[in-house]
Protein backbone atom coordinates (compact mmCIF):
# COMPACT_ATOMS: atom_id res chain seq x y z
CA UNK A 1 0.00 0.00 0.00
CA UNK A 2 1.37 3.43 -0.93
CA UNK A 3 0.69 4.83 2.73
CA UNK A 4 1.66 8.50 1.56
CA UNK A 5 -1.77 8.31 -0.32
CA UNK A 6 -4.27 5.70 1.08
CA UNK A 7 -7.26 5.45 -0.48
CA UNK A 8 -10.42 6.32 1.95
CA UNK A 9 -13.43 5.21 3.18
CA UNK A 10 -15.69 7.62 4.47
CA UNK A 11 -19.18 7.17 6.14
CA UNK A 12 -20.89 4.52 8.00
CA UNK A 13 -22.17 2.97 4.82
CA UNK A 14 -19.48 3.19 2.94
CA UNK A 15 -17.25 1.12 5.65
CA UNK A 16 -20.01 -1.21 6.65
CA UNK A 17 -20.80 -1.98 3.26
CA UNK A 18 -17.07 -2.38 1.87
CA UNK A 19 -16.13 -4.70 5.39
CA UNK A 20 -18.84 -6.53 4.96
CA UNK A 21 -18.57 -7.30 0.90
CA UNK A 22 -14.57 -8.11 1.36
CA UNK A 23 -13.87 -6.49 -2.14
CA UNK A 24 -11.32 -4.40 -0.74
CA UNK A 25 -8.85 -5.16 1.92
CA UNK A 26 -9.57 -3.05 5.07
CA UNK A 27 -5.76 -1.69 6.69
CA UNK A 28 -7.31 0.20 9.53
CA UNK A 29 -10.68 2.15 10.93
CA UNK A 30 -10.65 5.21 11.83
CA UNK A 31 -13.37 6.84 14.33
CA UNK A 32 -13.92 10.19 15.60
CA UNK A 33 -12.97 10.81 19.65
CA UNK A 34 -16.34 11.27 21.15
CA UNK A 35 -18.49 9.41 18.50
CA UNK A 36 -20.98 7.14 20.00
CA UNK A 37 -20.98 3.57 20.09
CA UNK A 38 -23.97 3.09 19.11
CA UNK A 39 -24.29 3.04 15.59
CA UNK A 40 -20.91 1.90 15.13
CA UNK A 41 -20.84 -1.38 17.19
CA UNK A 42 -21.86 -3.53 14.30
CA UNK A 43 -18.68 -2.18 12.53
CA UNK A 44 -16.49 -2.78 15.63
CA UNK A 45 -17.42 -6.41 15.83
CA UNK A 46 -17.09 -6.90 11.92
CA UNK A 47 -13.51 -5.16 12.75
CA UNK A 48 -12.83 -7.49 15.53
CA UNK A 49 -13.84 -10.95 13.60
CA UNK A 50 -11.23 -9.76 10.78
CA UNK A 51 -8.76 -8.57 13.23
CA UNK A 52 -9.07 -4.76 11.96
CA UNK A 53 -7.32 -2.04 14.05
CA UNK A 54 -9.39 0.83 15.35
CA UNK A 55 -7.66 4.23 15.88
CA UNK A 56 -9.74 7.22 17.41
CA UNK A 57 -8.65 10.49 15.69
CA UNK A 58 -9.31 13.62 16.31
CA UNK A 59 -12.64 14.68 14.16
CA UNK A 60 -10.97 17.42 12.74
CA UNK A 61 -8.29 15.66 11.72
CA UNK A 62 -10.70 13.43 9.93
CA UNK A 63 -12.14 16.84 8.54
CA UNK A 64 -8.89 17.68 6.72
CA UNK A 65 -7.79 14.50 5.30
CA UNK A 66 -11.05 14.33 3.81
CA UNK A 67 -12.41 18.30 2.76
CA UNK A 68 -15.49 18.48 1.89
CA UNK A 69 -16.67 14.72 2.24
CA UNK A 70 -19.54 13.65 4.79
CA UNK A 71 -17.30 11.10 7.02
CA UNK A 72 -19.78 10.71 9.95
CA UNK A 73 -16.82 10.74 11.86
CA UNK A 74 -16.12 7.09 10.96
CA UNK A 75 -12.97 6.23 7.76
CA UNK A 76 -11.63 2.76 6.86
CA UNK A 77 -8.55 2.73 5.56
CA UNK A 78 -8.23 0.55 2.55
CA UNK A 79 -5.39 -0.69 0.79
CA UNK A 80 -4.65 0.55 -2.87
CA UNK A 81 -8.43 0.46 -4.45
CA UNK A 82 -8.12 -2.90 -6.52
CA UNK A 83 -8.87 -1.47 -10.31
CA UNK A 84 -9.98 -4.66 -12.07
CA UNK A 85 -8.30 -6.34 -15.25
CA UNK A 86 -9.80 -5.30 -18.52
CA UNK A 87 -9.24 -8.78 -20.22
CA UNK A 88 -11.50 -10.48 -16.66
CA UNK A 89 -13.82 -7.46 -16.98
CA UNK A 90 -14.24 -8.39 -20.78
CA UNK A 91 -14.47 -12.62 -20.67
CA UNK A 92 -17.03 -11.68 -17.70
CA UNK A 93 -19.14 -9.57 -19.83
CA UNK A 94 -19.04 -12.08 -22.70
CA UNK A 95 -20.23 -14.90 -20.38
CA UNK A 96 -23.22 -13.10 -19.12
CA UNK A 97 -26.74 -14.37 -20.29
CA UNK A 98 -27.23 -10.91 -21.36
CA UNK A 99 -25.48 -8.63 -23.74
CA UNK A 100 -22.69 -7.42 -22.58
CA UNK A 101 -22.65 -3.44 -21.49
CA UNK A 102 -19.45 -2.01 -20.89
CA UNK A 103 -19.08 2.03 -20.19
CA UNK A 104 -15.90 3.74 -21.56
CA UNK A 105 -15.20 7.00 -19.45
CA UNK A 106 -13.42 9.15 -22.30
CA UNK A 107 -11.65 11.36 -19.86
CA UNK A 108 -14.55 12.26 -17.23
CA UNK A 109 -12.58 14.67 -15.06
CA UNK A 110 -14.82 15.83 -12.17
CA UNK A 111 -15.07 13.35 -9.31
CA UNK A 112 -18.85 14.13 -8.55
CA UNK A 113 -19.52 12.86 -12.14
CA UNK A 114 -17.45 9.74 -12.17
CA UNK A 115 -18.57 8.99 -8.71
CA UNK A 116 -22.16 9.65 -9.59
CA UNK A 117 -21.78 7.63 -13.01
CA UNK A 118 -20.45 4.34 -10.76
CA UNK A 119 -23.45 4.88 -8.90
CA UNK A 120 -25.88 4.54 -12.05
CA UNK A 121 -23.96 2.20 -13.93
CA UNK A 122 -24.03 -0.74 -10.55
CA UNK A 123 -28.20 0.36 -10.60
CA UNK A 124 -28.45 -0.69 -14.25
CA UNK A 125 -25.57 -3.96 -13.75
CA UNK A 126 -23.44 -2.55 -16.06
CA UNK A 127 -20.36 -5.35 -16.48
CA UNK A 128 -17.36 -2.87 -15.75
CA UNK A 129 -16.18 0.22 -16.33
CA UNK A 130 -13.19 1.24 -17.87
CA UNK A 131 -11.02 4.60 -17.33
CA UNK A 132 -8.02 5.96 -18.51
CA UNK A 133 -4.93 6.16 -16.09
CA UNK A 134 -4.27 9.87 -17.62
CA UNK A 135 -6.55 13.07 -17.47
CA UNK A 136 -9.28 11.19 -16.05
CA UNK A 137 -10.48 11.37 -12.37
CA UNK A 138 -9.22 8.62 -10.40
CA UNK A 139 -10.87 6.33 -7.76
CA UNK A 140 -10.66 8.30 -4.42
CA UNK A 141 -12.21 8.99 -1.02
CA UNK A 142 -14.73 11.35 -2.55
CA UNK A 143 -15.57 9.58 -5.60
CA UNK A 144 -16.37 6.23 -3.00
CA UNK A 145 -18.32 8.36 -0.96
CA UNK A 146 -20.32 9.60 -3.90
CA UNK A 147 -20.86 6.51 -5.62
CA UNK A 148 -22.89 5.10 -2.69
CA UNK A 149 -21.21 2.00 -2.39
CA UNK A 150 -21.73 1.07 -5.92
CA UNK A 151 -18.05 0.90 -6.36
CA UNK A 152 -18.63 -2.62 -4.37
CA UNK A 153 -20.60 -4.31 -7.20
CA UNK A 154 -19.11 -2.67 -10.34
CA UNK A 155 -15.58 -3.98 -11.85
CA UNK A 156 -13.55 -0.75 -12.97
CA UNK A 157 -10.43 -1.57 -14.80
CA UNK A 158 -7.50 1.86 -15.33
CA UNK A 159 -6.19 1.93 -18.75
CA UNK A 160 -3.00 3.06 -20.70
CA UNK A 161 -4.44 4.37 -24.21
CA UNK A 162 -8.58 4.38 -24.76
CA UNK A 163 -7.75 3.91 -28.38
CA UNK A 164 -6.13 0.67 -28.23
CA UNK A 165 -8.94 -0.82 -25.53
CA UNK A 166 -11.06 0.19 -27.72
CA UNK A 167 -9.74 -1.87 -30.58
CA UNK A 168 -9.47 -4.79 -28.18
CA UNK A 169 -13.30 -4.39 -27.60
CA UNK A 170 -13.92 -4.30 -31.35
CA UNK A 171 -11.87 -7.69 -31.93
CA UNK A 172 -13.77 -9.17 -29.31
CA UNK A 173 -16.89 -8.16 -30.85
CA UNK A 174 -18.25 -5.29 -29.21
CA UNK A 175 -20.41 -2.57 -30.94
CA UNK A 176 -18.37 0.71 -29.96
CA UNK A 177 -21.53 3.17 -29.22
CA UNK A 178 -20.34 7.15 -28.54
CA UNK A 179 -23.14 9.66 -26.76
CA UNK A 180 -22.67 12.73 -28.33
CA UNK A 181 -25.32 15.88 -28.72
CA UNK A 182 -24.46 16.36 -31.97
CA UNK A 183 -25.29 12.64 -33.58
CA UNK A 184 -28.59 12.52 -35.12
CA UNK A 185 -29.32 9.05 -34.74
CA UNK A 186 -31.71 9.10 -31.76
CA UNK A 187 -30.80 7.01 -28.77
CA UNK A 188 -34.64 5.93 -28.65
CA UNK A 189 -34.44 4.27 -32.23
CA UNK A 190 -30.81 2.82 -31.98
CA UNK A 191 -31.15 -0.88 -31.90
CA UNK A 192 -29.37 -1.57 -28.63
CA UNK A 193 -29.56 -5.67 -28.42
CA UNK A 194 -25.75 -6.23 -29.08
CA UNK A 195 -22.65 -6.67 -26.69
CA UNK A 196 -21.43 -2.80 -26.95
CA UNK A 197 -18.92 -0.56 -25.13
CA UNK A 198 -20.68 2.81 -24.33
CA UNK A 199 -18.40 5.93 -24.49
CA UNK A 200 -19.16 8.94 -22.34
CA UNK A 201 -17.13 12.00 -23.22
CA UNK A 202 -15.31 14.48 -21.12
CA UNK A 203 -17.82 17.40 -19.72
CA UNK A 204 -16.40 20.22 -21.90
CA UNK A 205 -14.94 18.62 -25.03
CA UNK A 206 -17.18 15.68 -25.33
CA UNK A 207 -15.68 12.90 -27.29
CA UNK A 208 -11.64 12.41 -27.79
CA UNK A 209 -10.18 12.14 -31.64
CA UNK A 210 -9.29 8.54 -30.86
CA UNK A 211 -12.73 7.50 -29.13
CA UNK A 212 -14.69 9.37 -31.73
CA UNK A 213 -12.87 7.75 -34.67
CA UNK A 214 -13.31 4.08 -33.43
CA UNK A 215 -17.24 4.92 -32.88
CA UNK A 216 -19.72 2.19 -35.02
CA UNK A 217 -22.15 4.71 -34.21
CA UNK A 218 -22.66 8.10 -31.95
CA UNK A 219 -26.38 8.20 -30.46
CA UNK A 220 -27.90 11.37 -29.21
CA UNK A 221 -30.35 11.85 -26.47
CA UNK A 222 -33.11 14.47 -28.42
CA UNK A 223 -33.80 17.69 -26.50
CA UNK A 224 -36.85 19.10 -26.23
CA UNK A 225 -36.07 22.18 -24.66
CA UNK A 226 -33.43 24.93 -24.95
CA UNK A 227 -30.82 23.87 -22.87
CA UNK A 228 -28.68 21.98 -25.14
CA UNK A 229 -26.79 19.49 -22.81
CA UNK A 230 -26.71 17.41 -19.49
CA UNK A 231 -24.48 16.31 -16.97
CA UNK A 232 -22.93 12.99 -17.60
CA UNK A 233 -23.94 11.09 -14.92
CA UNK A 234 -27.43 12.49 -16.36
CA UNK A 235 -26.91 11.19 -19.77
CA UNK A 236 -25.27 8.39 -18.96
CA UNK A 237 -28.54 6.88 -16.83
CA UNK A 238 -30.63 8.03 -19.52
CA UNK A 239 -28.91 5.55 -22.03
CA UNK A 240 -28.69 2.79 -19.45
CA UNK A 241 -32.19 3.32 -18.84
CA UNK A 242 -32.95 2.92 -22.71
CA UNK A 243 -30.51 0.02 -23.15
CA UNK A 244 -32.57 -1.66 -20.23
CA UNK A 245 -36.12 -0.82 -21.47
CA UNK A 246 -35.43 -2.36 -25.15
CA UNK A 247 -33.83 -5.68 -23.71
CA UNK A 248 -37.36 -5.97 -21.42
CA UNK B 1 -33.59 44.14 -3.81
CA UNK B 2 -31.94 42.89 -0.56
CA UNK B 3 -28.24 43.65 -0.57
CA UNK B 4 -27.24 41.67 2.11
CA UNK B 5 -28.20 38.52 -0.18
CA UNK B 6 -28.43 39.46 -3.13
CA UNK B 7 -28.21 35.77 -5.75
CA UNK B 8 -24.82 36.09 -7.58
CA UNK B 9 -24.49 34.66 -11.18
CA UNK B 10 -20.78 33.35 -11.17
CA UNK B 11 -19.11 32.38 -14.42
CA UNK B 12 -18.38 33.80 -17.77
CA UNK B 13 -21.56 31.92 -19.51
CA UNK B 14 -23.96 32.36 -16.88
CA UNK B 15 -23.13 36.27 -17.09
CA UNK B 16 -23.25 36.31 -20.66
CA UNK B 17 -26.47 34.16 -20.81
CA UNK B 18 -28.18 36.11 -18.09
CA UNK B 19 -27.91 39.34 -19.31
CA UNK B 20 -28.81 38.45 -23.39
CA UNK B 21 -31.82 36.88 -22.18
CA UNK B 22 -33.30 39.45 -19.45
CA UNK B 23 -35.08 37.26 -17.63
CA UNK B 24 -33.15 37.68 -14.25
CA UNK B 25 -32.40 41.34 -13.98
CA UNK B 26 -28.55 42.48 -13.55
CA UNK B 27 -27.52 45.24 -10.40
CA UNK B 28 -24.19 45.17 -11.23
CA UNK B 29 -21.12 43.08 -12.28
CA UNK B 30 -18.41 41.99 -10.77
CA UNK B 31 -14.80 41.54 -12.45
CA UNK B 32 -11.43 40.17 -10.72
CA UNK B 33 -8.55 42.58 -10.90
CA UNK B 34 -6.44 41.45 -13.19
CA UNK B 35 -8.49 39.15 -15.35
CA UNK B 36 -7.67 39.71 -19.40
CA UNK B 37 -10.01 41.72 -21.23
CA UNK B 38 -10.26 39.09 -24.18
CA UNK B 39 -13.32 37.00 -23.29
CA UNK B 40 -15.29 39.23 -21.64
CA UNK B 41 -14.86 42.19 -23.60
CA UNK B 42 -18.43 40.94 -24.96
CA UNK B 43 -19.91 40.83 -21.25
CA UNK B 44 -18.54 44.34 -21.28
CA UNK B 45 -20.24 45.89 -24.30
CA UNK B 46 -23.59 44.21 -23.29
CA UNK B 47 -23.31 46.07 -20.03
CA UNK B 48 -22.23 48.93 -21.14
CA UNK B 49 -25.57 48.88 -23.65
CA UNK B 50 -27.93 48.25 -20.86
CA UNK B 51 -26.11 50.79 -18.41
CA UNK B 52 -24.75 48.45 -15.89
CA UNK B 53 -22.27 49.21 -13.23
CA UNK B 54 -18.88 47.50 -13.72
CA UNK B 55 -16.49 46.90 -10.57
CA UNK B 56 -13.49 45.56 -10.17
CA UNK B 57 -12.84 43.43 -6.66
CA UNK B 58 -10.02 41.11 -5.19
CA UNK B 59 -10.04 37.56 -7.10
CA UNK B 60 -9.73 36.51 -3.01
CA UNK B 61 -13.03 38.53 -2.54
CA UNK B 62 -14.73 36.78 -5.11
CA UNK B 63 -13.62 33.30 -4.05
CA UNK B 64 -14.92 34.26 -0.13
CA UNK B 65 -18.32 35.02 -1.28
CA UNK B 66 -18.38 31.90 -3.62
CA UNK B 67 -17.00 29.32 -1.95
CA UNK B 68 -16.58 26.20 -4.12
CA UNK B 69 -17.51 28.00 -6.94
CA UNK B 70 -15.75 28.01 -10.46
CA UNK B 71 -16.72 31.73 -10.68
CA UNK B 72 -14.14 32.40 -13.36
CA UNK B 73 -13.11 35.96 -12.18
CA UNK B 74 -16.80 37.02 -13.44
CA UNK B 75 -20.17 37.67 -11.01
CA UNK B 76 -23.06 39.58 -11.98
CA UNK B 77 -24.97 40.46 -9.01
CA UNK B 78 -28.82 40.30 -9.57
CA UNK B 79 -32.01 41.67 -8.26
CA UNK B 80 -33.63 38.64 -6.13
CA UNK B 81 -34.06 35.60 -7.90
CA UNK B 82 -37.32 36.26 -9.20
CA UNK B 83 -39.47 32.98 -9.16
CA UNK B 84 -42.55 32.07 -11.26
CA UNK B 85 -46.00 32.94 -9.90
CA UNK B 86 -47.53 29.21 -9.48
CA UNK B 87 -50.81 30.35 -11.11
CA UNK B 88 -48.90 31.22 -14.61
CA UNK B 89 -47.14 28.38 -14.45
CA UNK B 90 -50.17 26.33 -14.47
CA UNK B 91 -52.05 27.63 -17.29
CA UNK B 92 -49.20 28.04 -19.46
CA UNK B 93 -48.85 24.91 -18.48
CA UNK B 94 -52.34 23.62 -19.69
CA UNK B 95 -51.94 26.03 -22.94
CA UNK B 96 -49.28 24.06 -24.70
CA UNK B 97 -50.51 21.60 -27.18
CA UNK B 98 -48.52 18.65 -25.65
CA UNK B 99 -49.45 17.46 -22.55
CA UNK B 100 -48.07 19.25 -19.05
CA UNK B 101 -45.49 18.25 -17.26
CA UNK B 102 -44.49 19.99 -13.78
CA UNK B 103 -42.00 18.87 -11.85
CA UNK B 104 -42.53 19.30 -8.01
CA UNK B 105 -38.90 18.95 -5.73
CA UNK B 106 -40.29 17.52 -2.49
CA UNK B 107 -37.95 18.87 -0.14
CA UNK B 108 -34.90 18.17 -2.34
CA UNK B 109 -31.97 19.49 0.07
CA UNK B 110 -28.81 19.23 -1.73
CA UNK B 111 -27.67 22.45 -3.87
CA UNK B 112 -26.40 19.85 -6.33
CA UNK B 113 -28.99 17.69 -6.76
CA UNK B 114 -31.28 20.49 -7.30
CA UNK B 115 -28.84 22.29 -9.49
CA UNK B 116 -28.76 19.73 -11.77
CA UNK B 117 -32.12 18.62 -11.81
CA UNK B 118 -33.10 22.44 -13.29
CA UNK B 119 -30.25 21.68 -15.76
CA UNK B 120 -32.00 18.40 -16.29
CA UNK B 121 -35.94 19.52 -16.83
CA UNK B 122 -34.97 22.37 -18.77
CA UNK B 123 -33.52 20.25 -20.94
CA UNK B 124 -36.62 17.96 -21.50
CA UNK B 125 -38.87 21.28 -21.84
CA UNK B 126 -40.68 21.00 -18.62
CA UNK B 127 -42.83 23.58 -18.17
CA UNK B 128 -42.21 24.10 -14.18
CA UNK B 129 -40.27 23.36 -11.19
CA UNK B 130 -41.92 23.65 -7.85
CA UNK B 131 -40.27 23.78 -4.66
CA UNK B 132 -41.50 24.68 -1.18
CA UNK B 133 -40.22 27.11 0.81
CA UNK B 134 -39.20 25.07 4.02
CA UNK B 135 -36.37 22.46 3.84
CA UNK B 136 -35.93 22.67 0.75
CA UNK B 137 -32.35 23.83 -1.59
CA UNK B 138 -33.31 27.41 -2.85
CA UNK B 139 -31.91 29.04 -5.89
CA UNK B 140 -28.28 30.08 -4.82
CA UNK B 141 -25.44 31.07 -6.90
CA UNK B 142 -24.10 27.38 -6.68
CA UNK B 143 -27.78 25.92 -7.85
CA UNK B 144 -27.24 28.75 -10.98
CA UNK B 145 -24.23 27.44 -11.77
CA UNK B 146 -24.69 23.90 -11.91
CA UNK B 147 -27.94 24.23 -13.56
CA UNK B 148 -26.22 25.41 -16.59
CA UNK B 149 -28.11 28.13 -17.53
CA UNK B 150 -31.03 26.12 -16.91
CA UNK B 151 -32.81 28.36 -14.52
CA UNK B 152 -32.82 30.88 -17.23
CA UNK B 153 -35.64 28.62 -19.43
CA UNK B 154 -37.43 26.98 -16.27
CA UNK B 155 -40.02 28.89 -14.58
CA UNK B 156 -39.82 28.15 -10.70
CA UNK B 157 -42.68 28.76 -8.38
CA UNK B 158 -41.86 28.55 -4.50
CA UNK B 159 -44.73 27.65 -2.88
CA UNK B 160 -46.02 27.41 1.39
CA UNK B 161 -47.30 24.15 1.11
CA UNK B 162 -46.29 20.76 -0.94
CA UNK B 163 -49.68 19.38 -0.04
CA UNK B 164 -52.27 22.19 -0.71
CA UNK B 165 -50.46 22.82 -4.31
CA UNK B 166 -51.04 19.05 -5.35
CA UNK B 167 -54.29 19.83 -4.42
CA UNK B 168 -54.65 22.37 -6.83
CA UNK B 169 -52.53 20.57 -9.41
CA UNK B 170 -55.33 17.86 -8.66
CA UNK B 171 -58.52 20.26 -9.41
CA UNK B 172 -56.87 21.51 -12.57
CA UNK B 173 -56.66 18.32 -13.85
CA UNK B 174 -53.31 16.91 -13.29
CA UNK B 175 -52.45 13.45 -12.34
CA UNK B 176 -49.92 13.63 -9.50
CA UNK B 177 -47.10 10.97 -10.24
CA UNK B 178 -44.48 9.94 -7.42
CA UNK B 179 -40.96 8.52 -8.13
CA UNK B 180 -40.70 5.55 -5.22
CA UNK B 181 -38.07 3.11 -4.89
CA UNK B 182 -40.62 0.52 -4.06
CA UNK B 183 -43.34 1.21 -6.11
CA UNK B 184 -44.30 -1.69 -8.53
CA UNK B 185 -45.67 0.55 -11.11
CA UNK B 186 -42.75 0.34 -13.70
CA UNK B 187 -41.63 3.88 -15.51
CA UNK B 188 -41.92 1.81 -19.46
CA UNK B 189 -45.02 0.69 -18.74
CA UNK B 190 -47.22 3.42 -17.34
CA UNK B 191 -48.70 5.76 -19.68
CA UNK B 192 -47.73 9.46 -19.58
CA UNK B 193 -49.84 10.77 -22.02
CA UNK B 194 -51.42 13.09 -19.63
CA UNK B 195 -51.11 16.31 -18.12
CA UNK B 196 -49.10 15.47 -14.91
CA UNK B 197 -46.98 16.70 -11.91
CA UNK B 198 -44.06 14.19 -11.57
CA UNK B 199 -43.22 14.24 -7.42
CA UNK B 200 -39.47 13.61 -6.50
CA UNK B 201 -38.73 13.42 -3.07
CA UNK B 202 -35.94 14.26 -0.62
CA UNK B 203 -32.50 12.30 -1.23
CA UNK B 204 -32.57 10.27 1.80
CA UNK B 205 -36.20 10.07 3.26
CA UNK B 206 -38.17 10.09 -0.40
CA UNK B 207 -41.25 11.40 -1.01
CA UNK B 208 -43.09 12.91 2.36
CA UNK B 209 -46.15 11.65 3.70
CA UNK B 210 -48.12 14.83 2.07
CA UNK B 211 -47.82 14.32 -1.33
CA UNK B 212 -47.51 10.37 -1.10
CA UNK B 213 -50.65 10.69 0.06
CA UNK B 214 -52.31 12.54 -3.00
CA UNK B 215 -50.41 10.63 -5.59
CA UNK B 216 -52.37 9.08 -7.77
CA UNK B 217 -49.73 6.17 -8.77
CA UNK B 218 -46.23 5.59 -8.03
CA UNK B 219 -43.75 4.64 -10.54
CA UNK B 220 -40.14 3.05 -10.33
CA UNK B 221 -37.38 2.64 -12.31
CA UNK B 222 -36.31 -1.10 -12.46
CA UNK B 223 -32.78 -1.76 -11.22
CA UNK B 224 -30.83 -4.41 -12.92
CA UNK B 225 -28.22 -4.40 -10.27
CA UNK B 226 -27.03 -4.70 -6.30
CA UNK B 227 -27.44 -0.98 -5.74
CA UNK B 228 -30.60 0.48 -4.95
CA UNK B 229 -31.40 3.73 -5.39
CA UNK B 230 -29.76 6.71 -7.76
CA UNK B 231 -29.16 10.34 -7.68
CA UNK B 232 -32.60 12.67 -7.74
CA UNK B 233 -31.23 14.11 -10.69
CA UNK B 234 -30.15 11.33 -12.45
CA UNK B 235 -34.00 9.53 -12.11
CA UNK B 236 -35.71 12.26 -12.84
CA UNK B 237 -33.48 12.74 -16.59
CA UNK B 238 -34.57 9.12 -16.86
CA UNK B 239 -38.35 9.62 -15.86
CA UNK B 240 -38.20 13.13 -18.18
CA UNK B 241 -36.34 10.93 -20.74
CA UNK B 242 -38.89 7.85 -20.82
CA UNK B 243 -42.09 10.82 -21.00
CA UNK B 244 -40.39 11.92 -23.99
CA UNK B 245 -39.73 8.63 -25.69
CA UNK B 246 -43.61 7.71 -25.31
CA UNK B 247 -45.02 11.06 -26.40
CA UNK B 248 -42.63 10.38 -29.80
Amino acid sequence: MNTQNPTLIPGFHGVRETLIQGRVSIREIWIATGKKPGRIRDILRIAEEHDIPVFYKEVSKLSRLLPDVAHQGIVAVAEEFSYADLNQVIETSLQDREHAVLIVADHITDEGNLGALIRTAAFFGVHGLIIPGDRSARVSARILKRSSSGYLHLPIAKVVNIGRTLDLLVKRGFWIIGASGEASTSIYSFDWGRDLALVLGNEKSGLSIPARKRCHETVSIPSSGPVESLNVSVSGGIILSEIVRQRG
